[in-house]
């Protein structure tokens, strides 16, 4: 049976393609950099926002339609596998992410949550046989049920914490069982709603026992994914502990942690934490801590997650920019953590939406790769930071000098002379390369 | 003398110049939707960014080098008319604007004040002669002295407002005799720092007073200019009377004046105040009240005015797009009301920042306008609302029914269907648009 | 039966009582200012957050537990009604409020939703004979439903504008029936979520035309409710039409419908909009349409509606302080427009929170009655703006002057002399009253 | 001479006061909690802000009036430590705070500057030996100077790294001269306008080089103050590398830090970064690093640092509990990082500002001690958390179980019961002690 009948397999065709089903930037095989847009970009499906999603918001009922909606329970988690594949391989992803929860109903009791879960990631194992699509994650909800309503791993009742890391050592089973290459961490619930009620320490350092009780089971079942925190600052908590990439820097560095973990990035966690989402790319590259990407954007004047498919150029720009520099993502991958609005409820908006934020990136990918080939931004701050490589400068780099020979160097300067920034002439070249980019295609 | 002699005319070389100082997307002849760039984008050069602006903050000091740093007092003054006008011509931009405080230093007496801007005033007028460049509007700087702490026209202190009036005379004066085709209100310090020492009736009552007084002076010297308020939600005031345009708007209708004024609308502005730039430009020109626009870009994680030179594309097409479908912006233009950052120093980056800033727009009006062209926004709006063409919708949209005949019409209704509103199909199109804009240049 | 037999009426106790379920600062019967406190603060609980709020919230299932959830459908409507008026004469209140959807469920179509209605407010009507509490105001619920996704009475579907209407139309007669003192508008689907396919100025129009036939309609059945809008910028939408008050007055002007509406004004919705609550109360008084109040508060940190029951003292004191200066809220009323955090689900904490509330505003009005009566801030404004009770000051307020003439008193004047504006001062005497208030219970 | 001659010492007249010049609820002898008042506050003044601010703000000039205008140069930096030293012995505080270029004129070489430090350095001294006010901390400018323009610690030009390097070790020479109980890094530019022309990496590198060579400066000329890292997310630049404590933390242990810094909290910093100044001291007093306070508060509508006086007492009692649960502040303070508002502009004014804050905290203070003495949270939190006191919850603790086991455990729960969080009660009972507090005084 097909749920998307009416869709053909999504396919390149260029710039000037009227066909709204095809792809006009995002052409898989292409290379850039040496590697194919797809080995580059990894894109991912995200199960909760494309089969589970229902489109409802705090003020209104659901208003998604989708093919699947005249089944339950667990026939409804069947149809959404038999939709999910036939929607991966329609829009030609090689990836997919999901929670325990939006894969299989909860049941009664645990035993049978778990029971109902090796049902379907049995038939997810059998469908990915004859499909190219990896899992790039999983990950367990530990923030929907109401249990888990003063938190999870860090709750302050220790049976939602005992049964908090049931769901993720069944998680870590199931990510083992189906070759996920990462596990991921978002912790929702993990912060507070009120500091008044709150002891964060023991709060706190429960967390960083939880994590290592992870490592440790993931490492005794031979589960060799990479671990990921996805930071977010708020919502549906006041404040959560891993606010953004540095707070869970912190974390991981004050918990010994630091070694097995790496970061899954949202870009509409960044701006809600008040960051760029190339800042949070940075901050995690150039610490080793970039591991996955949940791509999406919010709405600059919204404050909370809006978590929108990214169309923004001028971020896919940056975003891929950072993750070339990264040298790629590695066994991480550009997730689409990305809904359609609650008045885009047809099942076609499933595909638009997909499209354009799978052209954004390729988009990103390839004006990124330009500016680095051409060494545009690489040529200026090398030259800006010229004065490290010699003298003075290359002392303090090297770790050869003190306050005193630094103050002797101070006193003997007749005049400093700084230049110019030229973020206006840089945001310009950049404009030029984004609007040059497929001028031959 | 020359203040700029390192640097030529800039003009026009099409999308892949490698000339830093040449247009790539701003060919000001280039007819587009029937007029010319120029005539369409009417660009202005705002003479306190460019001129005056010394580049501190709140947290440094001045770090703006200028060619004419050398001099003081009326010869600082002067030496500025005279880079103005070089810099006007190597830009070749049509119009620029003024406050009075920006083109001559305050003297120890309001009479002596008036001296220098006549002096000034005049010199400008013997090199407007000369010029292509015209004055798009002026006013009247009535917020940094001190004497203005608690506001000019919603002081307090009846001294201030009336020197504040005074002050605004002598700028319709200026306007007359310069042919300024608007005049400006911004109002810095109307509004409060504390509602807790405000009398916010009288003080908007005598705003409203100060501004009928405006419309008559201008009237009995016949000074036709278009007169424009201009929205700012806050700062350096904690609110700001004409928070935004609907503010404005509010305050205009209440007091009478809604016939005598239109809004110059500032992007920053706007996202200060929560808005996006074309809500704000939408919602005036729905009205009937888009008068003229202050072309700049805020940053959006930060909370003030940082009044950087637009570079979002995505925001110049979509305020390109209004503009158009306003019928352009008819007396008014695009002013730079845009700073260079404090790290661009240089006076190079005064022209690398304005290119940027036209060439953006430039983009924007192409893009736009084939938007327009194909009808792209327009046949989807048109098909979304038509529902209001006929029957029950139709009468609604004539004043022809009533609560009990809807009443009637719904009970009757079977089922409701309605239409995605596809937002990410349209957005990935408005991409596509933006990207191959400039392919067979 | 009794839904909540473990608690008795709620009485006042003073500022030392230990007990949680005892007012400390309301006395109802106290007279501050000539009124009692009941007849000067007219609370009211809002149904949908106390008896039909479930907690649940965009991340999270309902957490709420409730004596009436063994109930469903209409039992579940009638058990409600049976609860909320034991809760209202145990916590001693004189008013309520309720959107239609609120009190019973919808049917399968509008004439059986219609029929729901009737037999619920029929139940109503005979529980208020028995009852001193009595109908704040009551309001149709045009959002939640999907029909609403594009909007009510600015939906691009007219076949969902009629049925607004007619929502709207049985509301008005429901609205009679009860005897309700307001009618309130809250549009929360009225506004946007792109404007890239929306045409503002039809929606704007169809707003305006509706709220005429709302007006005709009351008129015409004789129910002569006051009429309130109620702004707020967004969420669920991007923007919505009625912003802020000074928007909503935008709005009313425009159309001609500022003789027959006022606001409503909500301390969450005006912070959301970049306003203190206390700025839209004086705008609204300033502007004479200042009707009714949603009493809650935000936190300043969150971008979202967070609705928590208001306990912020230094702001129900300046609310109160605007509300004593307007003479009292008329018609309106302290409506708790609040709900339980997801955490508080307990029955209990729905007493807890409006205690919480009612005490909070108890202080205020205590506060700011002797704010008001020991002239604290209206002596400081007088001297503050006593430069416009003579002289040229006087002119001006009576319209008796121009700019020449105003220019000629500038040129004459040789210092000006501005006073401090000493808000510290002022708070720290605020500080002094709030803490000294309740020295003598 | 005297700068305040009709300004008599501050005395405590307790809360019913009508003195503007006196102290409603600070009590410098009061014990509370075994402390006075005066050891447990520890409050200390800002050169900067009240001998140095000149209240011009980005749109307007200085308008503060001050009785030391009439000074230039060195006279002024000597006047300015007249004036202060009455402000202190006045103002009765035990500590005060500066930078080096508040102090004295920077001279024409950093030689010079030297000097001028050295004069006003020893003038200090000498005011010290006959005044009980003690340097809190000192600290050095190297965000004003347009060399810093692009960073000190963090500059791309390594002249400005070792002209900022000389300046922290006269700082660091001056502190221990003065006997400087703390020194602050408050890294004003160490951060980045945008990332495109910045090298993070180098800059965090080159930051964590620059504090090693302080603390090894410091050893070696045995001044054995308390460093402390001063964090803000943001302004003047977009972004700061201690953006919060938690991002501050993340930096020092990522380069070996940690042990030789503390944090030196700011409120406004911490709204500005998201976060309320309770969270930010929670944050740091649970990591053990909580050095010390710069007292003020921002306004939660404006999105810069206003730097106000403190005088919102829900927070003063939320800081004064983490305070006091700290143990107190050690060898830090509450220093007064405020200042008046542009409108405040009298010498008054900063006695008045200063009462106000101070008797805030005094507030604060006072009402948190009854907190921490009724047991009103740790009575509640206890109880909360008491799952985790034995059973499988204290395994947790002790490192004693794993995810095996605490599977095993939920596999055999029944039903896992969550206890409402009571926030509004908390909420209402905190407000109950701050309106009792000064019921008998």
């Amino acid at each position: 049976m097909s749920y998307f009948s009416n869709i053909d397999k999504i396919k390149y065709e260029g710039p000037k393609s009227t066909n709204p089903y095809a792809f006009k930037f995002y052409n898989p095989e292409e290379k850039i950099g040496g590697k194919t847009m797809e080995e580059m970009l990894r894109f991912g499906v995200a199960y909760w926002h494309t089969f589970t999603e229902d489109l409802s918001d705090p003020f209104g009922a659901r208003t998604a339609i989708r093919p699947w909606d005249n089944y339950t329970g667990m026939d409804l988690a069947k149809a959404r596998v038999e939709a999910a594949f036939e929607f991966f391989e329609k829009l030609d992803v090689p990836y997919f992410c999901f929670h325990d929860v939006d894969i299989a109903p909860e049941g009664s009791t645990l035993r049978e949550t778990n029971q109902n879960l090796d049902t379907i990631v049995s038939m997810i194992k059998d469908y990915m046989k004859d499909s190219k699509t990896k899992l790039l994650w999983n990950t367990a909800n530990n923030f929907s049920h109401p249990r888990f309503v003063h938190g999870a791993g860090s709750s302050n009742n220790a049976d939602v914490f005992a049964y908090a890391a049931a769901k993720v050592k069944k998680g870590l089973d199931i990510g083992k069982e189906l070759g996920a290459e990462n596990y991921v961490f978002w912790g929702g619930r993990e912060g507070y709603e009120s500091l008044l009620n709150t002891d964060m320490k023991l709060e706190m350092d429960n967390l960083g026992r939880f994590f290592h009780m992870a490592v440790d089971y993931a490492k005794e079942i031979g589960f060799d994914a990479q671990f990921l925190i996805e930071p977010k600052p708020k919502e549906p908590t006041t404040h959560q502990y891993d606010f953004d990439v540095a707070s869970g820097y912190a974390f991981l560095q004050h918990y010994g942690l630091q070694d097995h973990f790496k970061f899954n990035i949202e870009a509409n966690h960044a701006t809600l934490a008040g960051h760029s989402f190339e800042h949070e790319l940075r901050y995690a590259r150039t610490h080793d801590m970039l591991g996955s990407v949940d791509a999406n954007q919010g709405h600059p004047l919204l404050g909370w997650d809006t978590d929108e498919f990214p169309t923004d150029l001028s971020s896919t720009v940056l975003a891929m920019y950072e993750i070339i520099k990264n040298g790629g993502l590695g066994r991480g991958g550009l997730n689409f953590d990305a809904k359609v609005r609650r008045g885009s409820f047809a099942p076609e908006d499933l595909f638009h939406a997909h499209i354009a934020g799978m052209d954004s990136f390729a988009v990103g990918l390839k004006v990124a790769q330009k500016l680095v080939d051409d060494r545009v931004l690489d040529g200026l701050v090398e030259e800006r930071y010229n004065s490290f490589g010699s003298g003075i400068g290359l002392a303090v780099v090297n770790g050869e000098t003190d306050f005193r020979q630094l103050e002797e160097h101070a006193l003997g300067l007749k005049e400093i002379k700084n230049e110019s920034g030229k973020v206006e002439q840089i945001k310009a070249t950049i404009n030029q390369y984004l609007l040059t980019a497929f001028a031959g295609e």
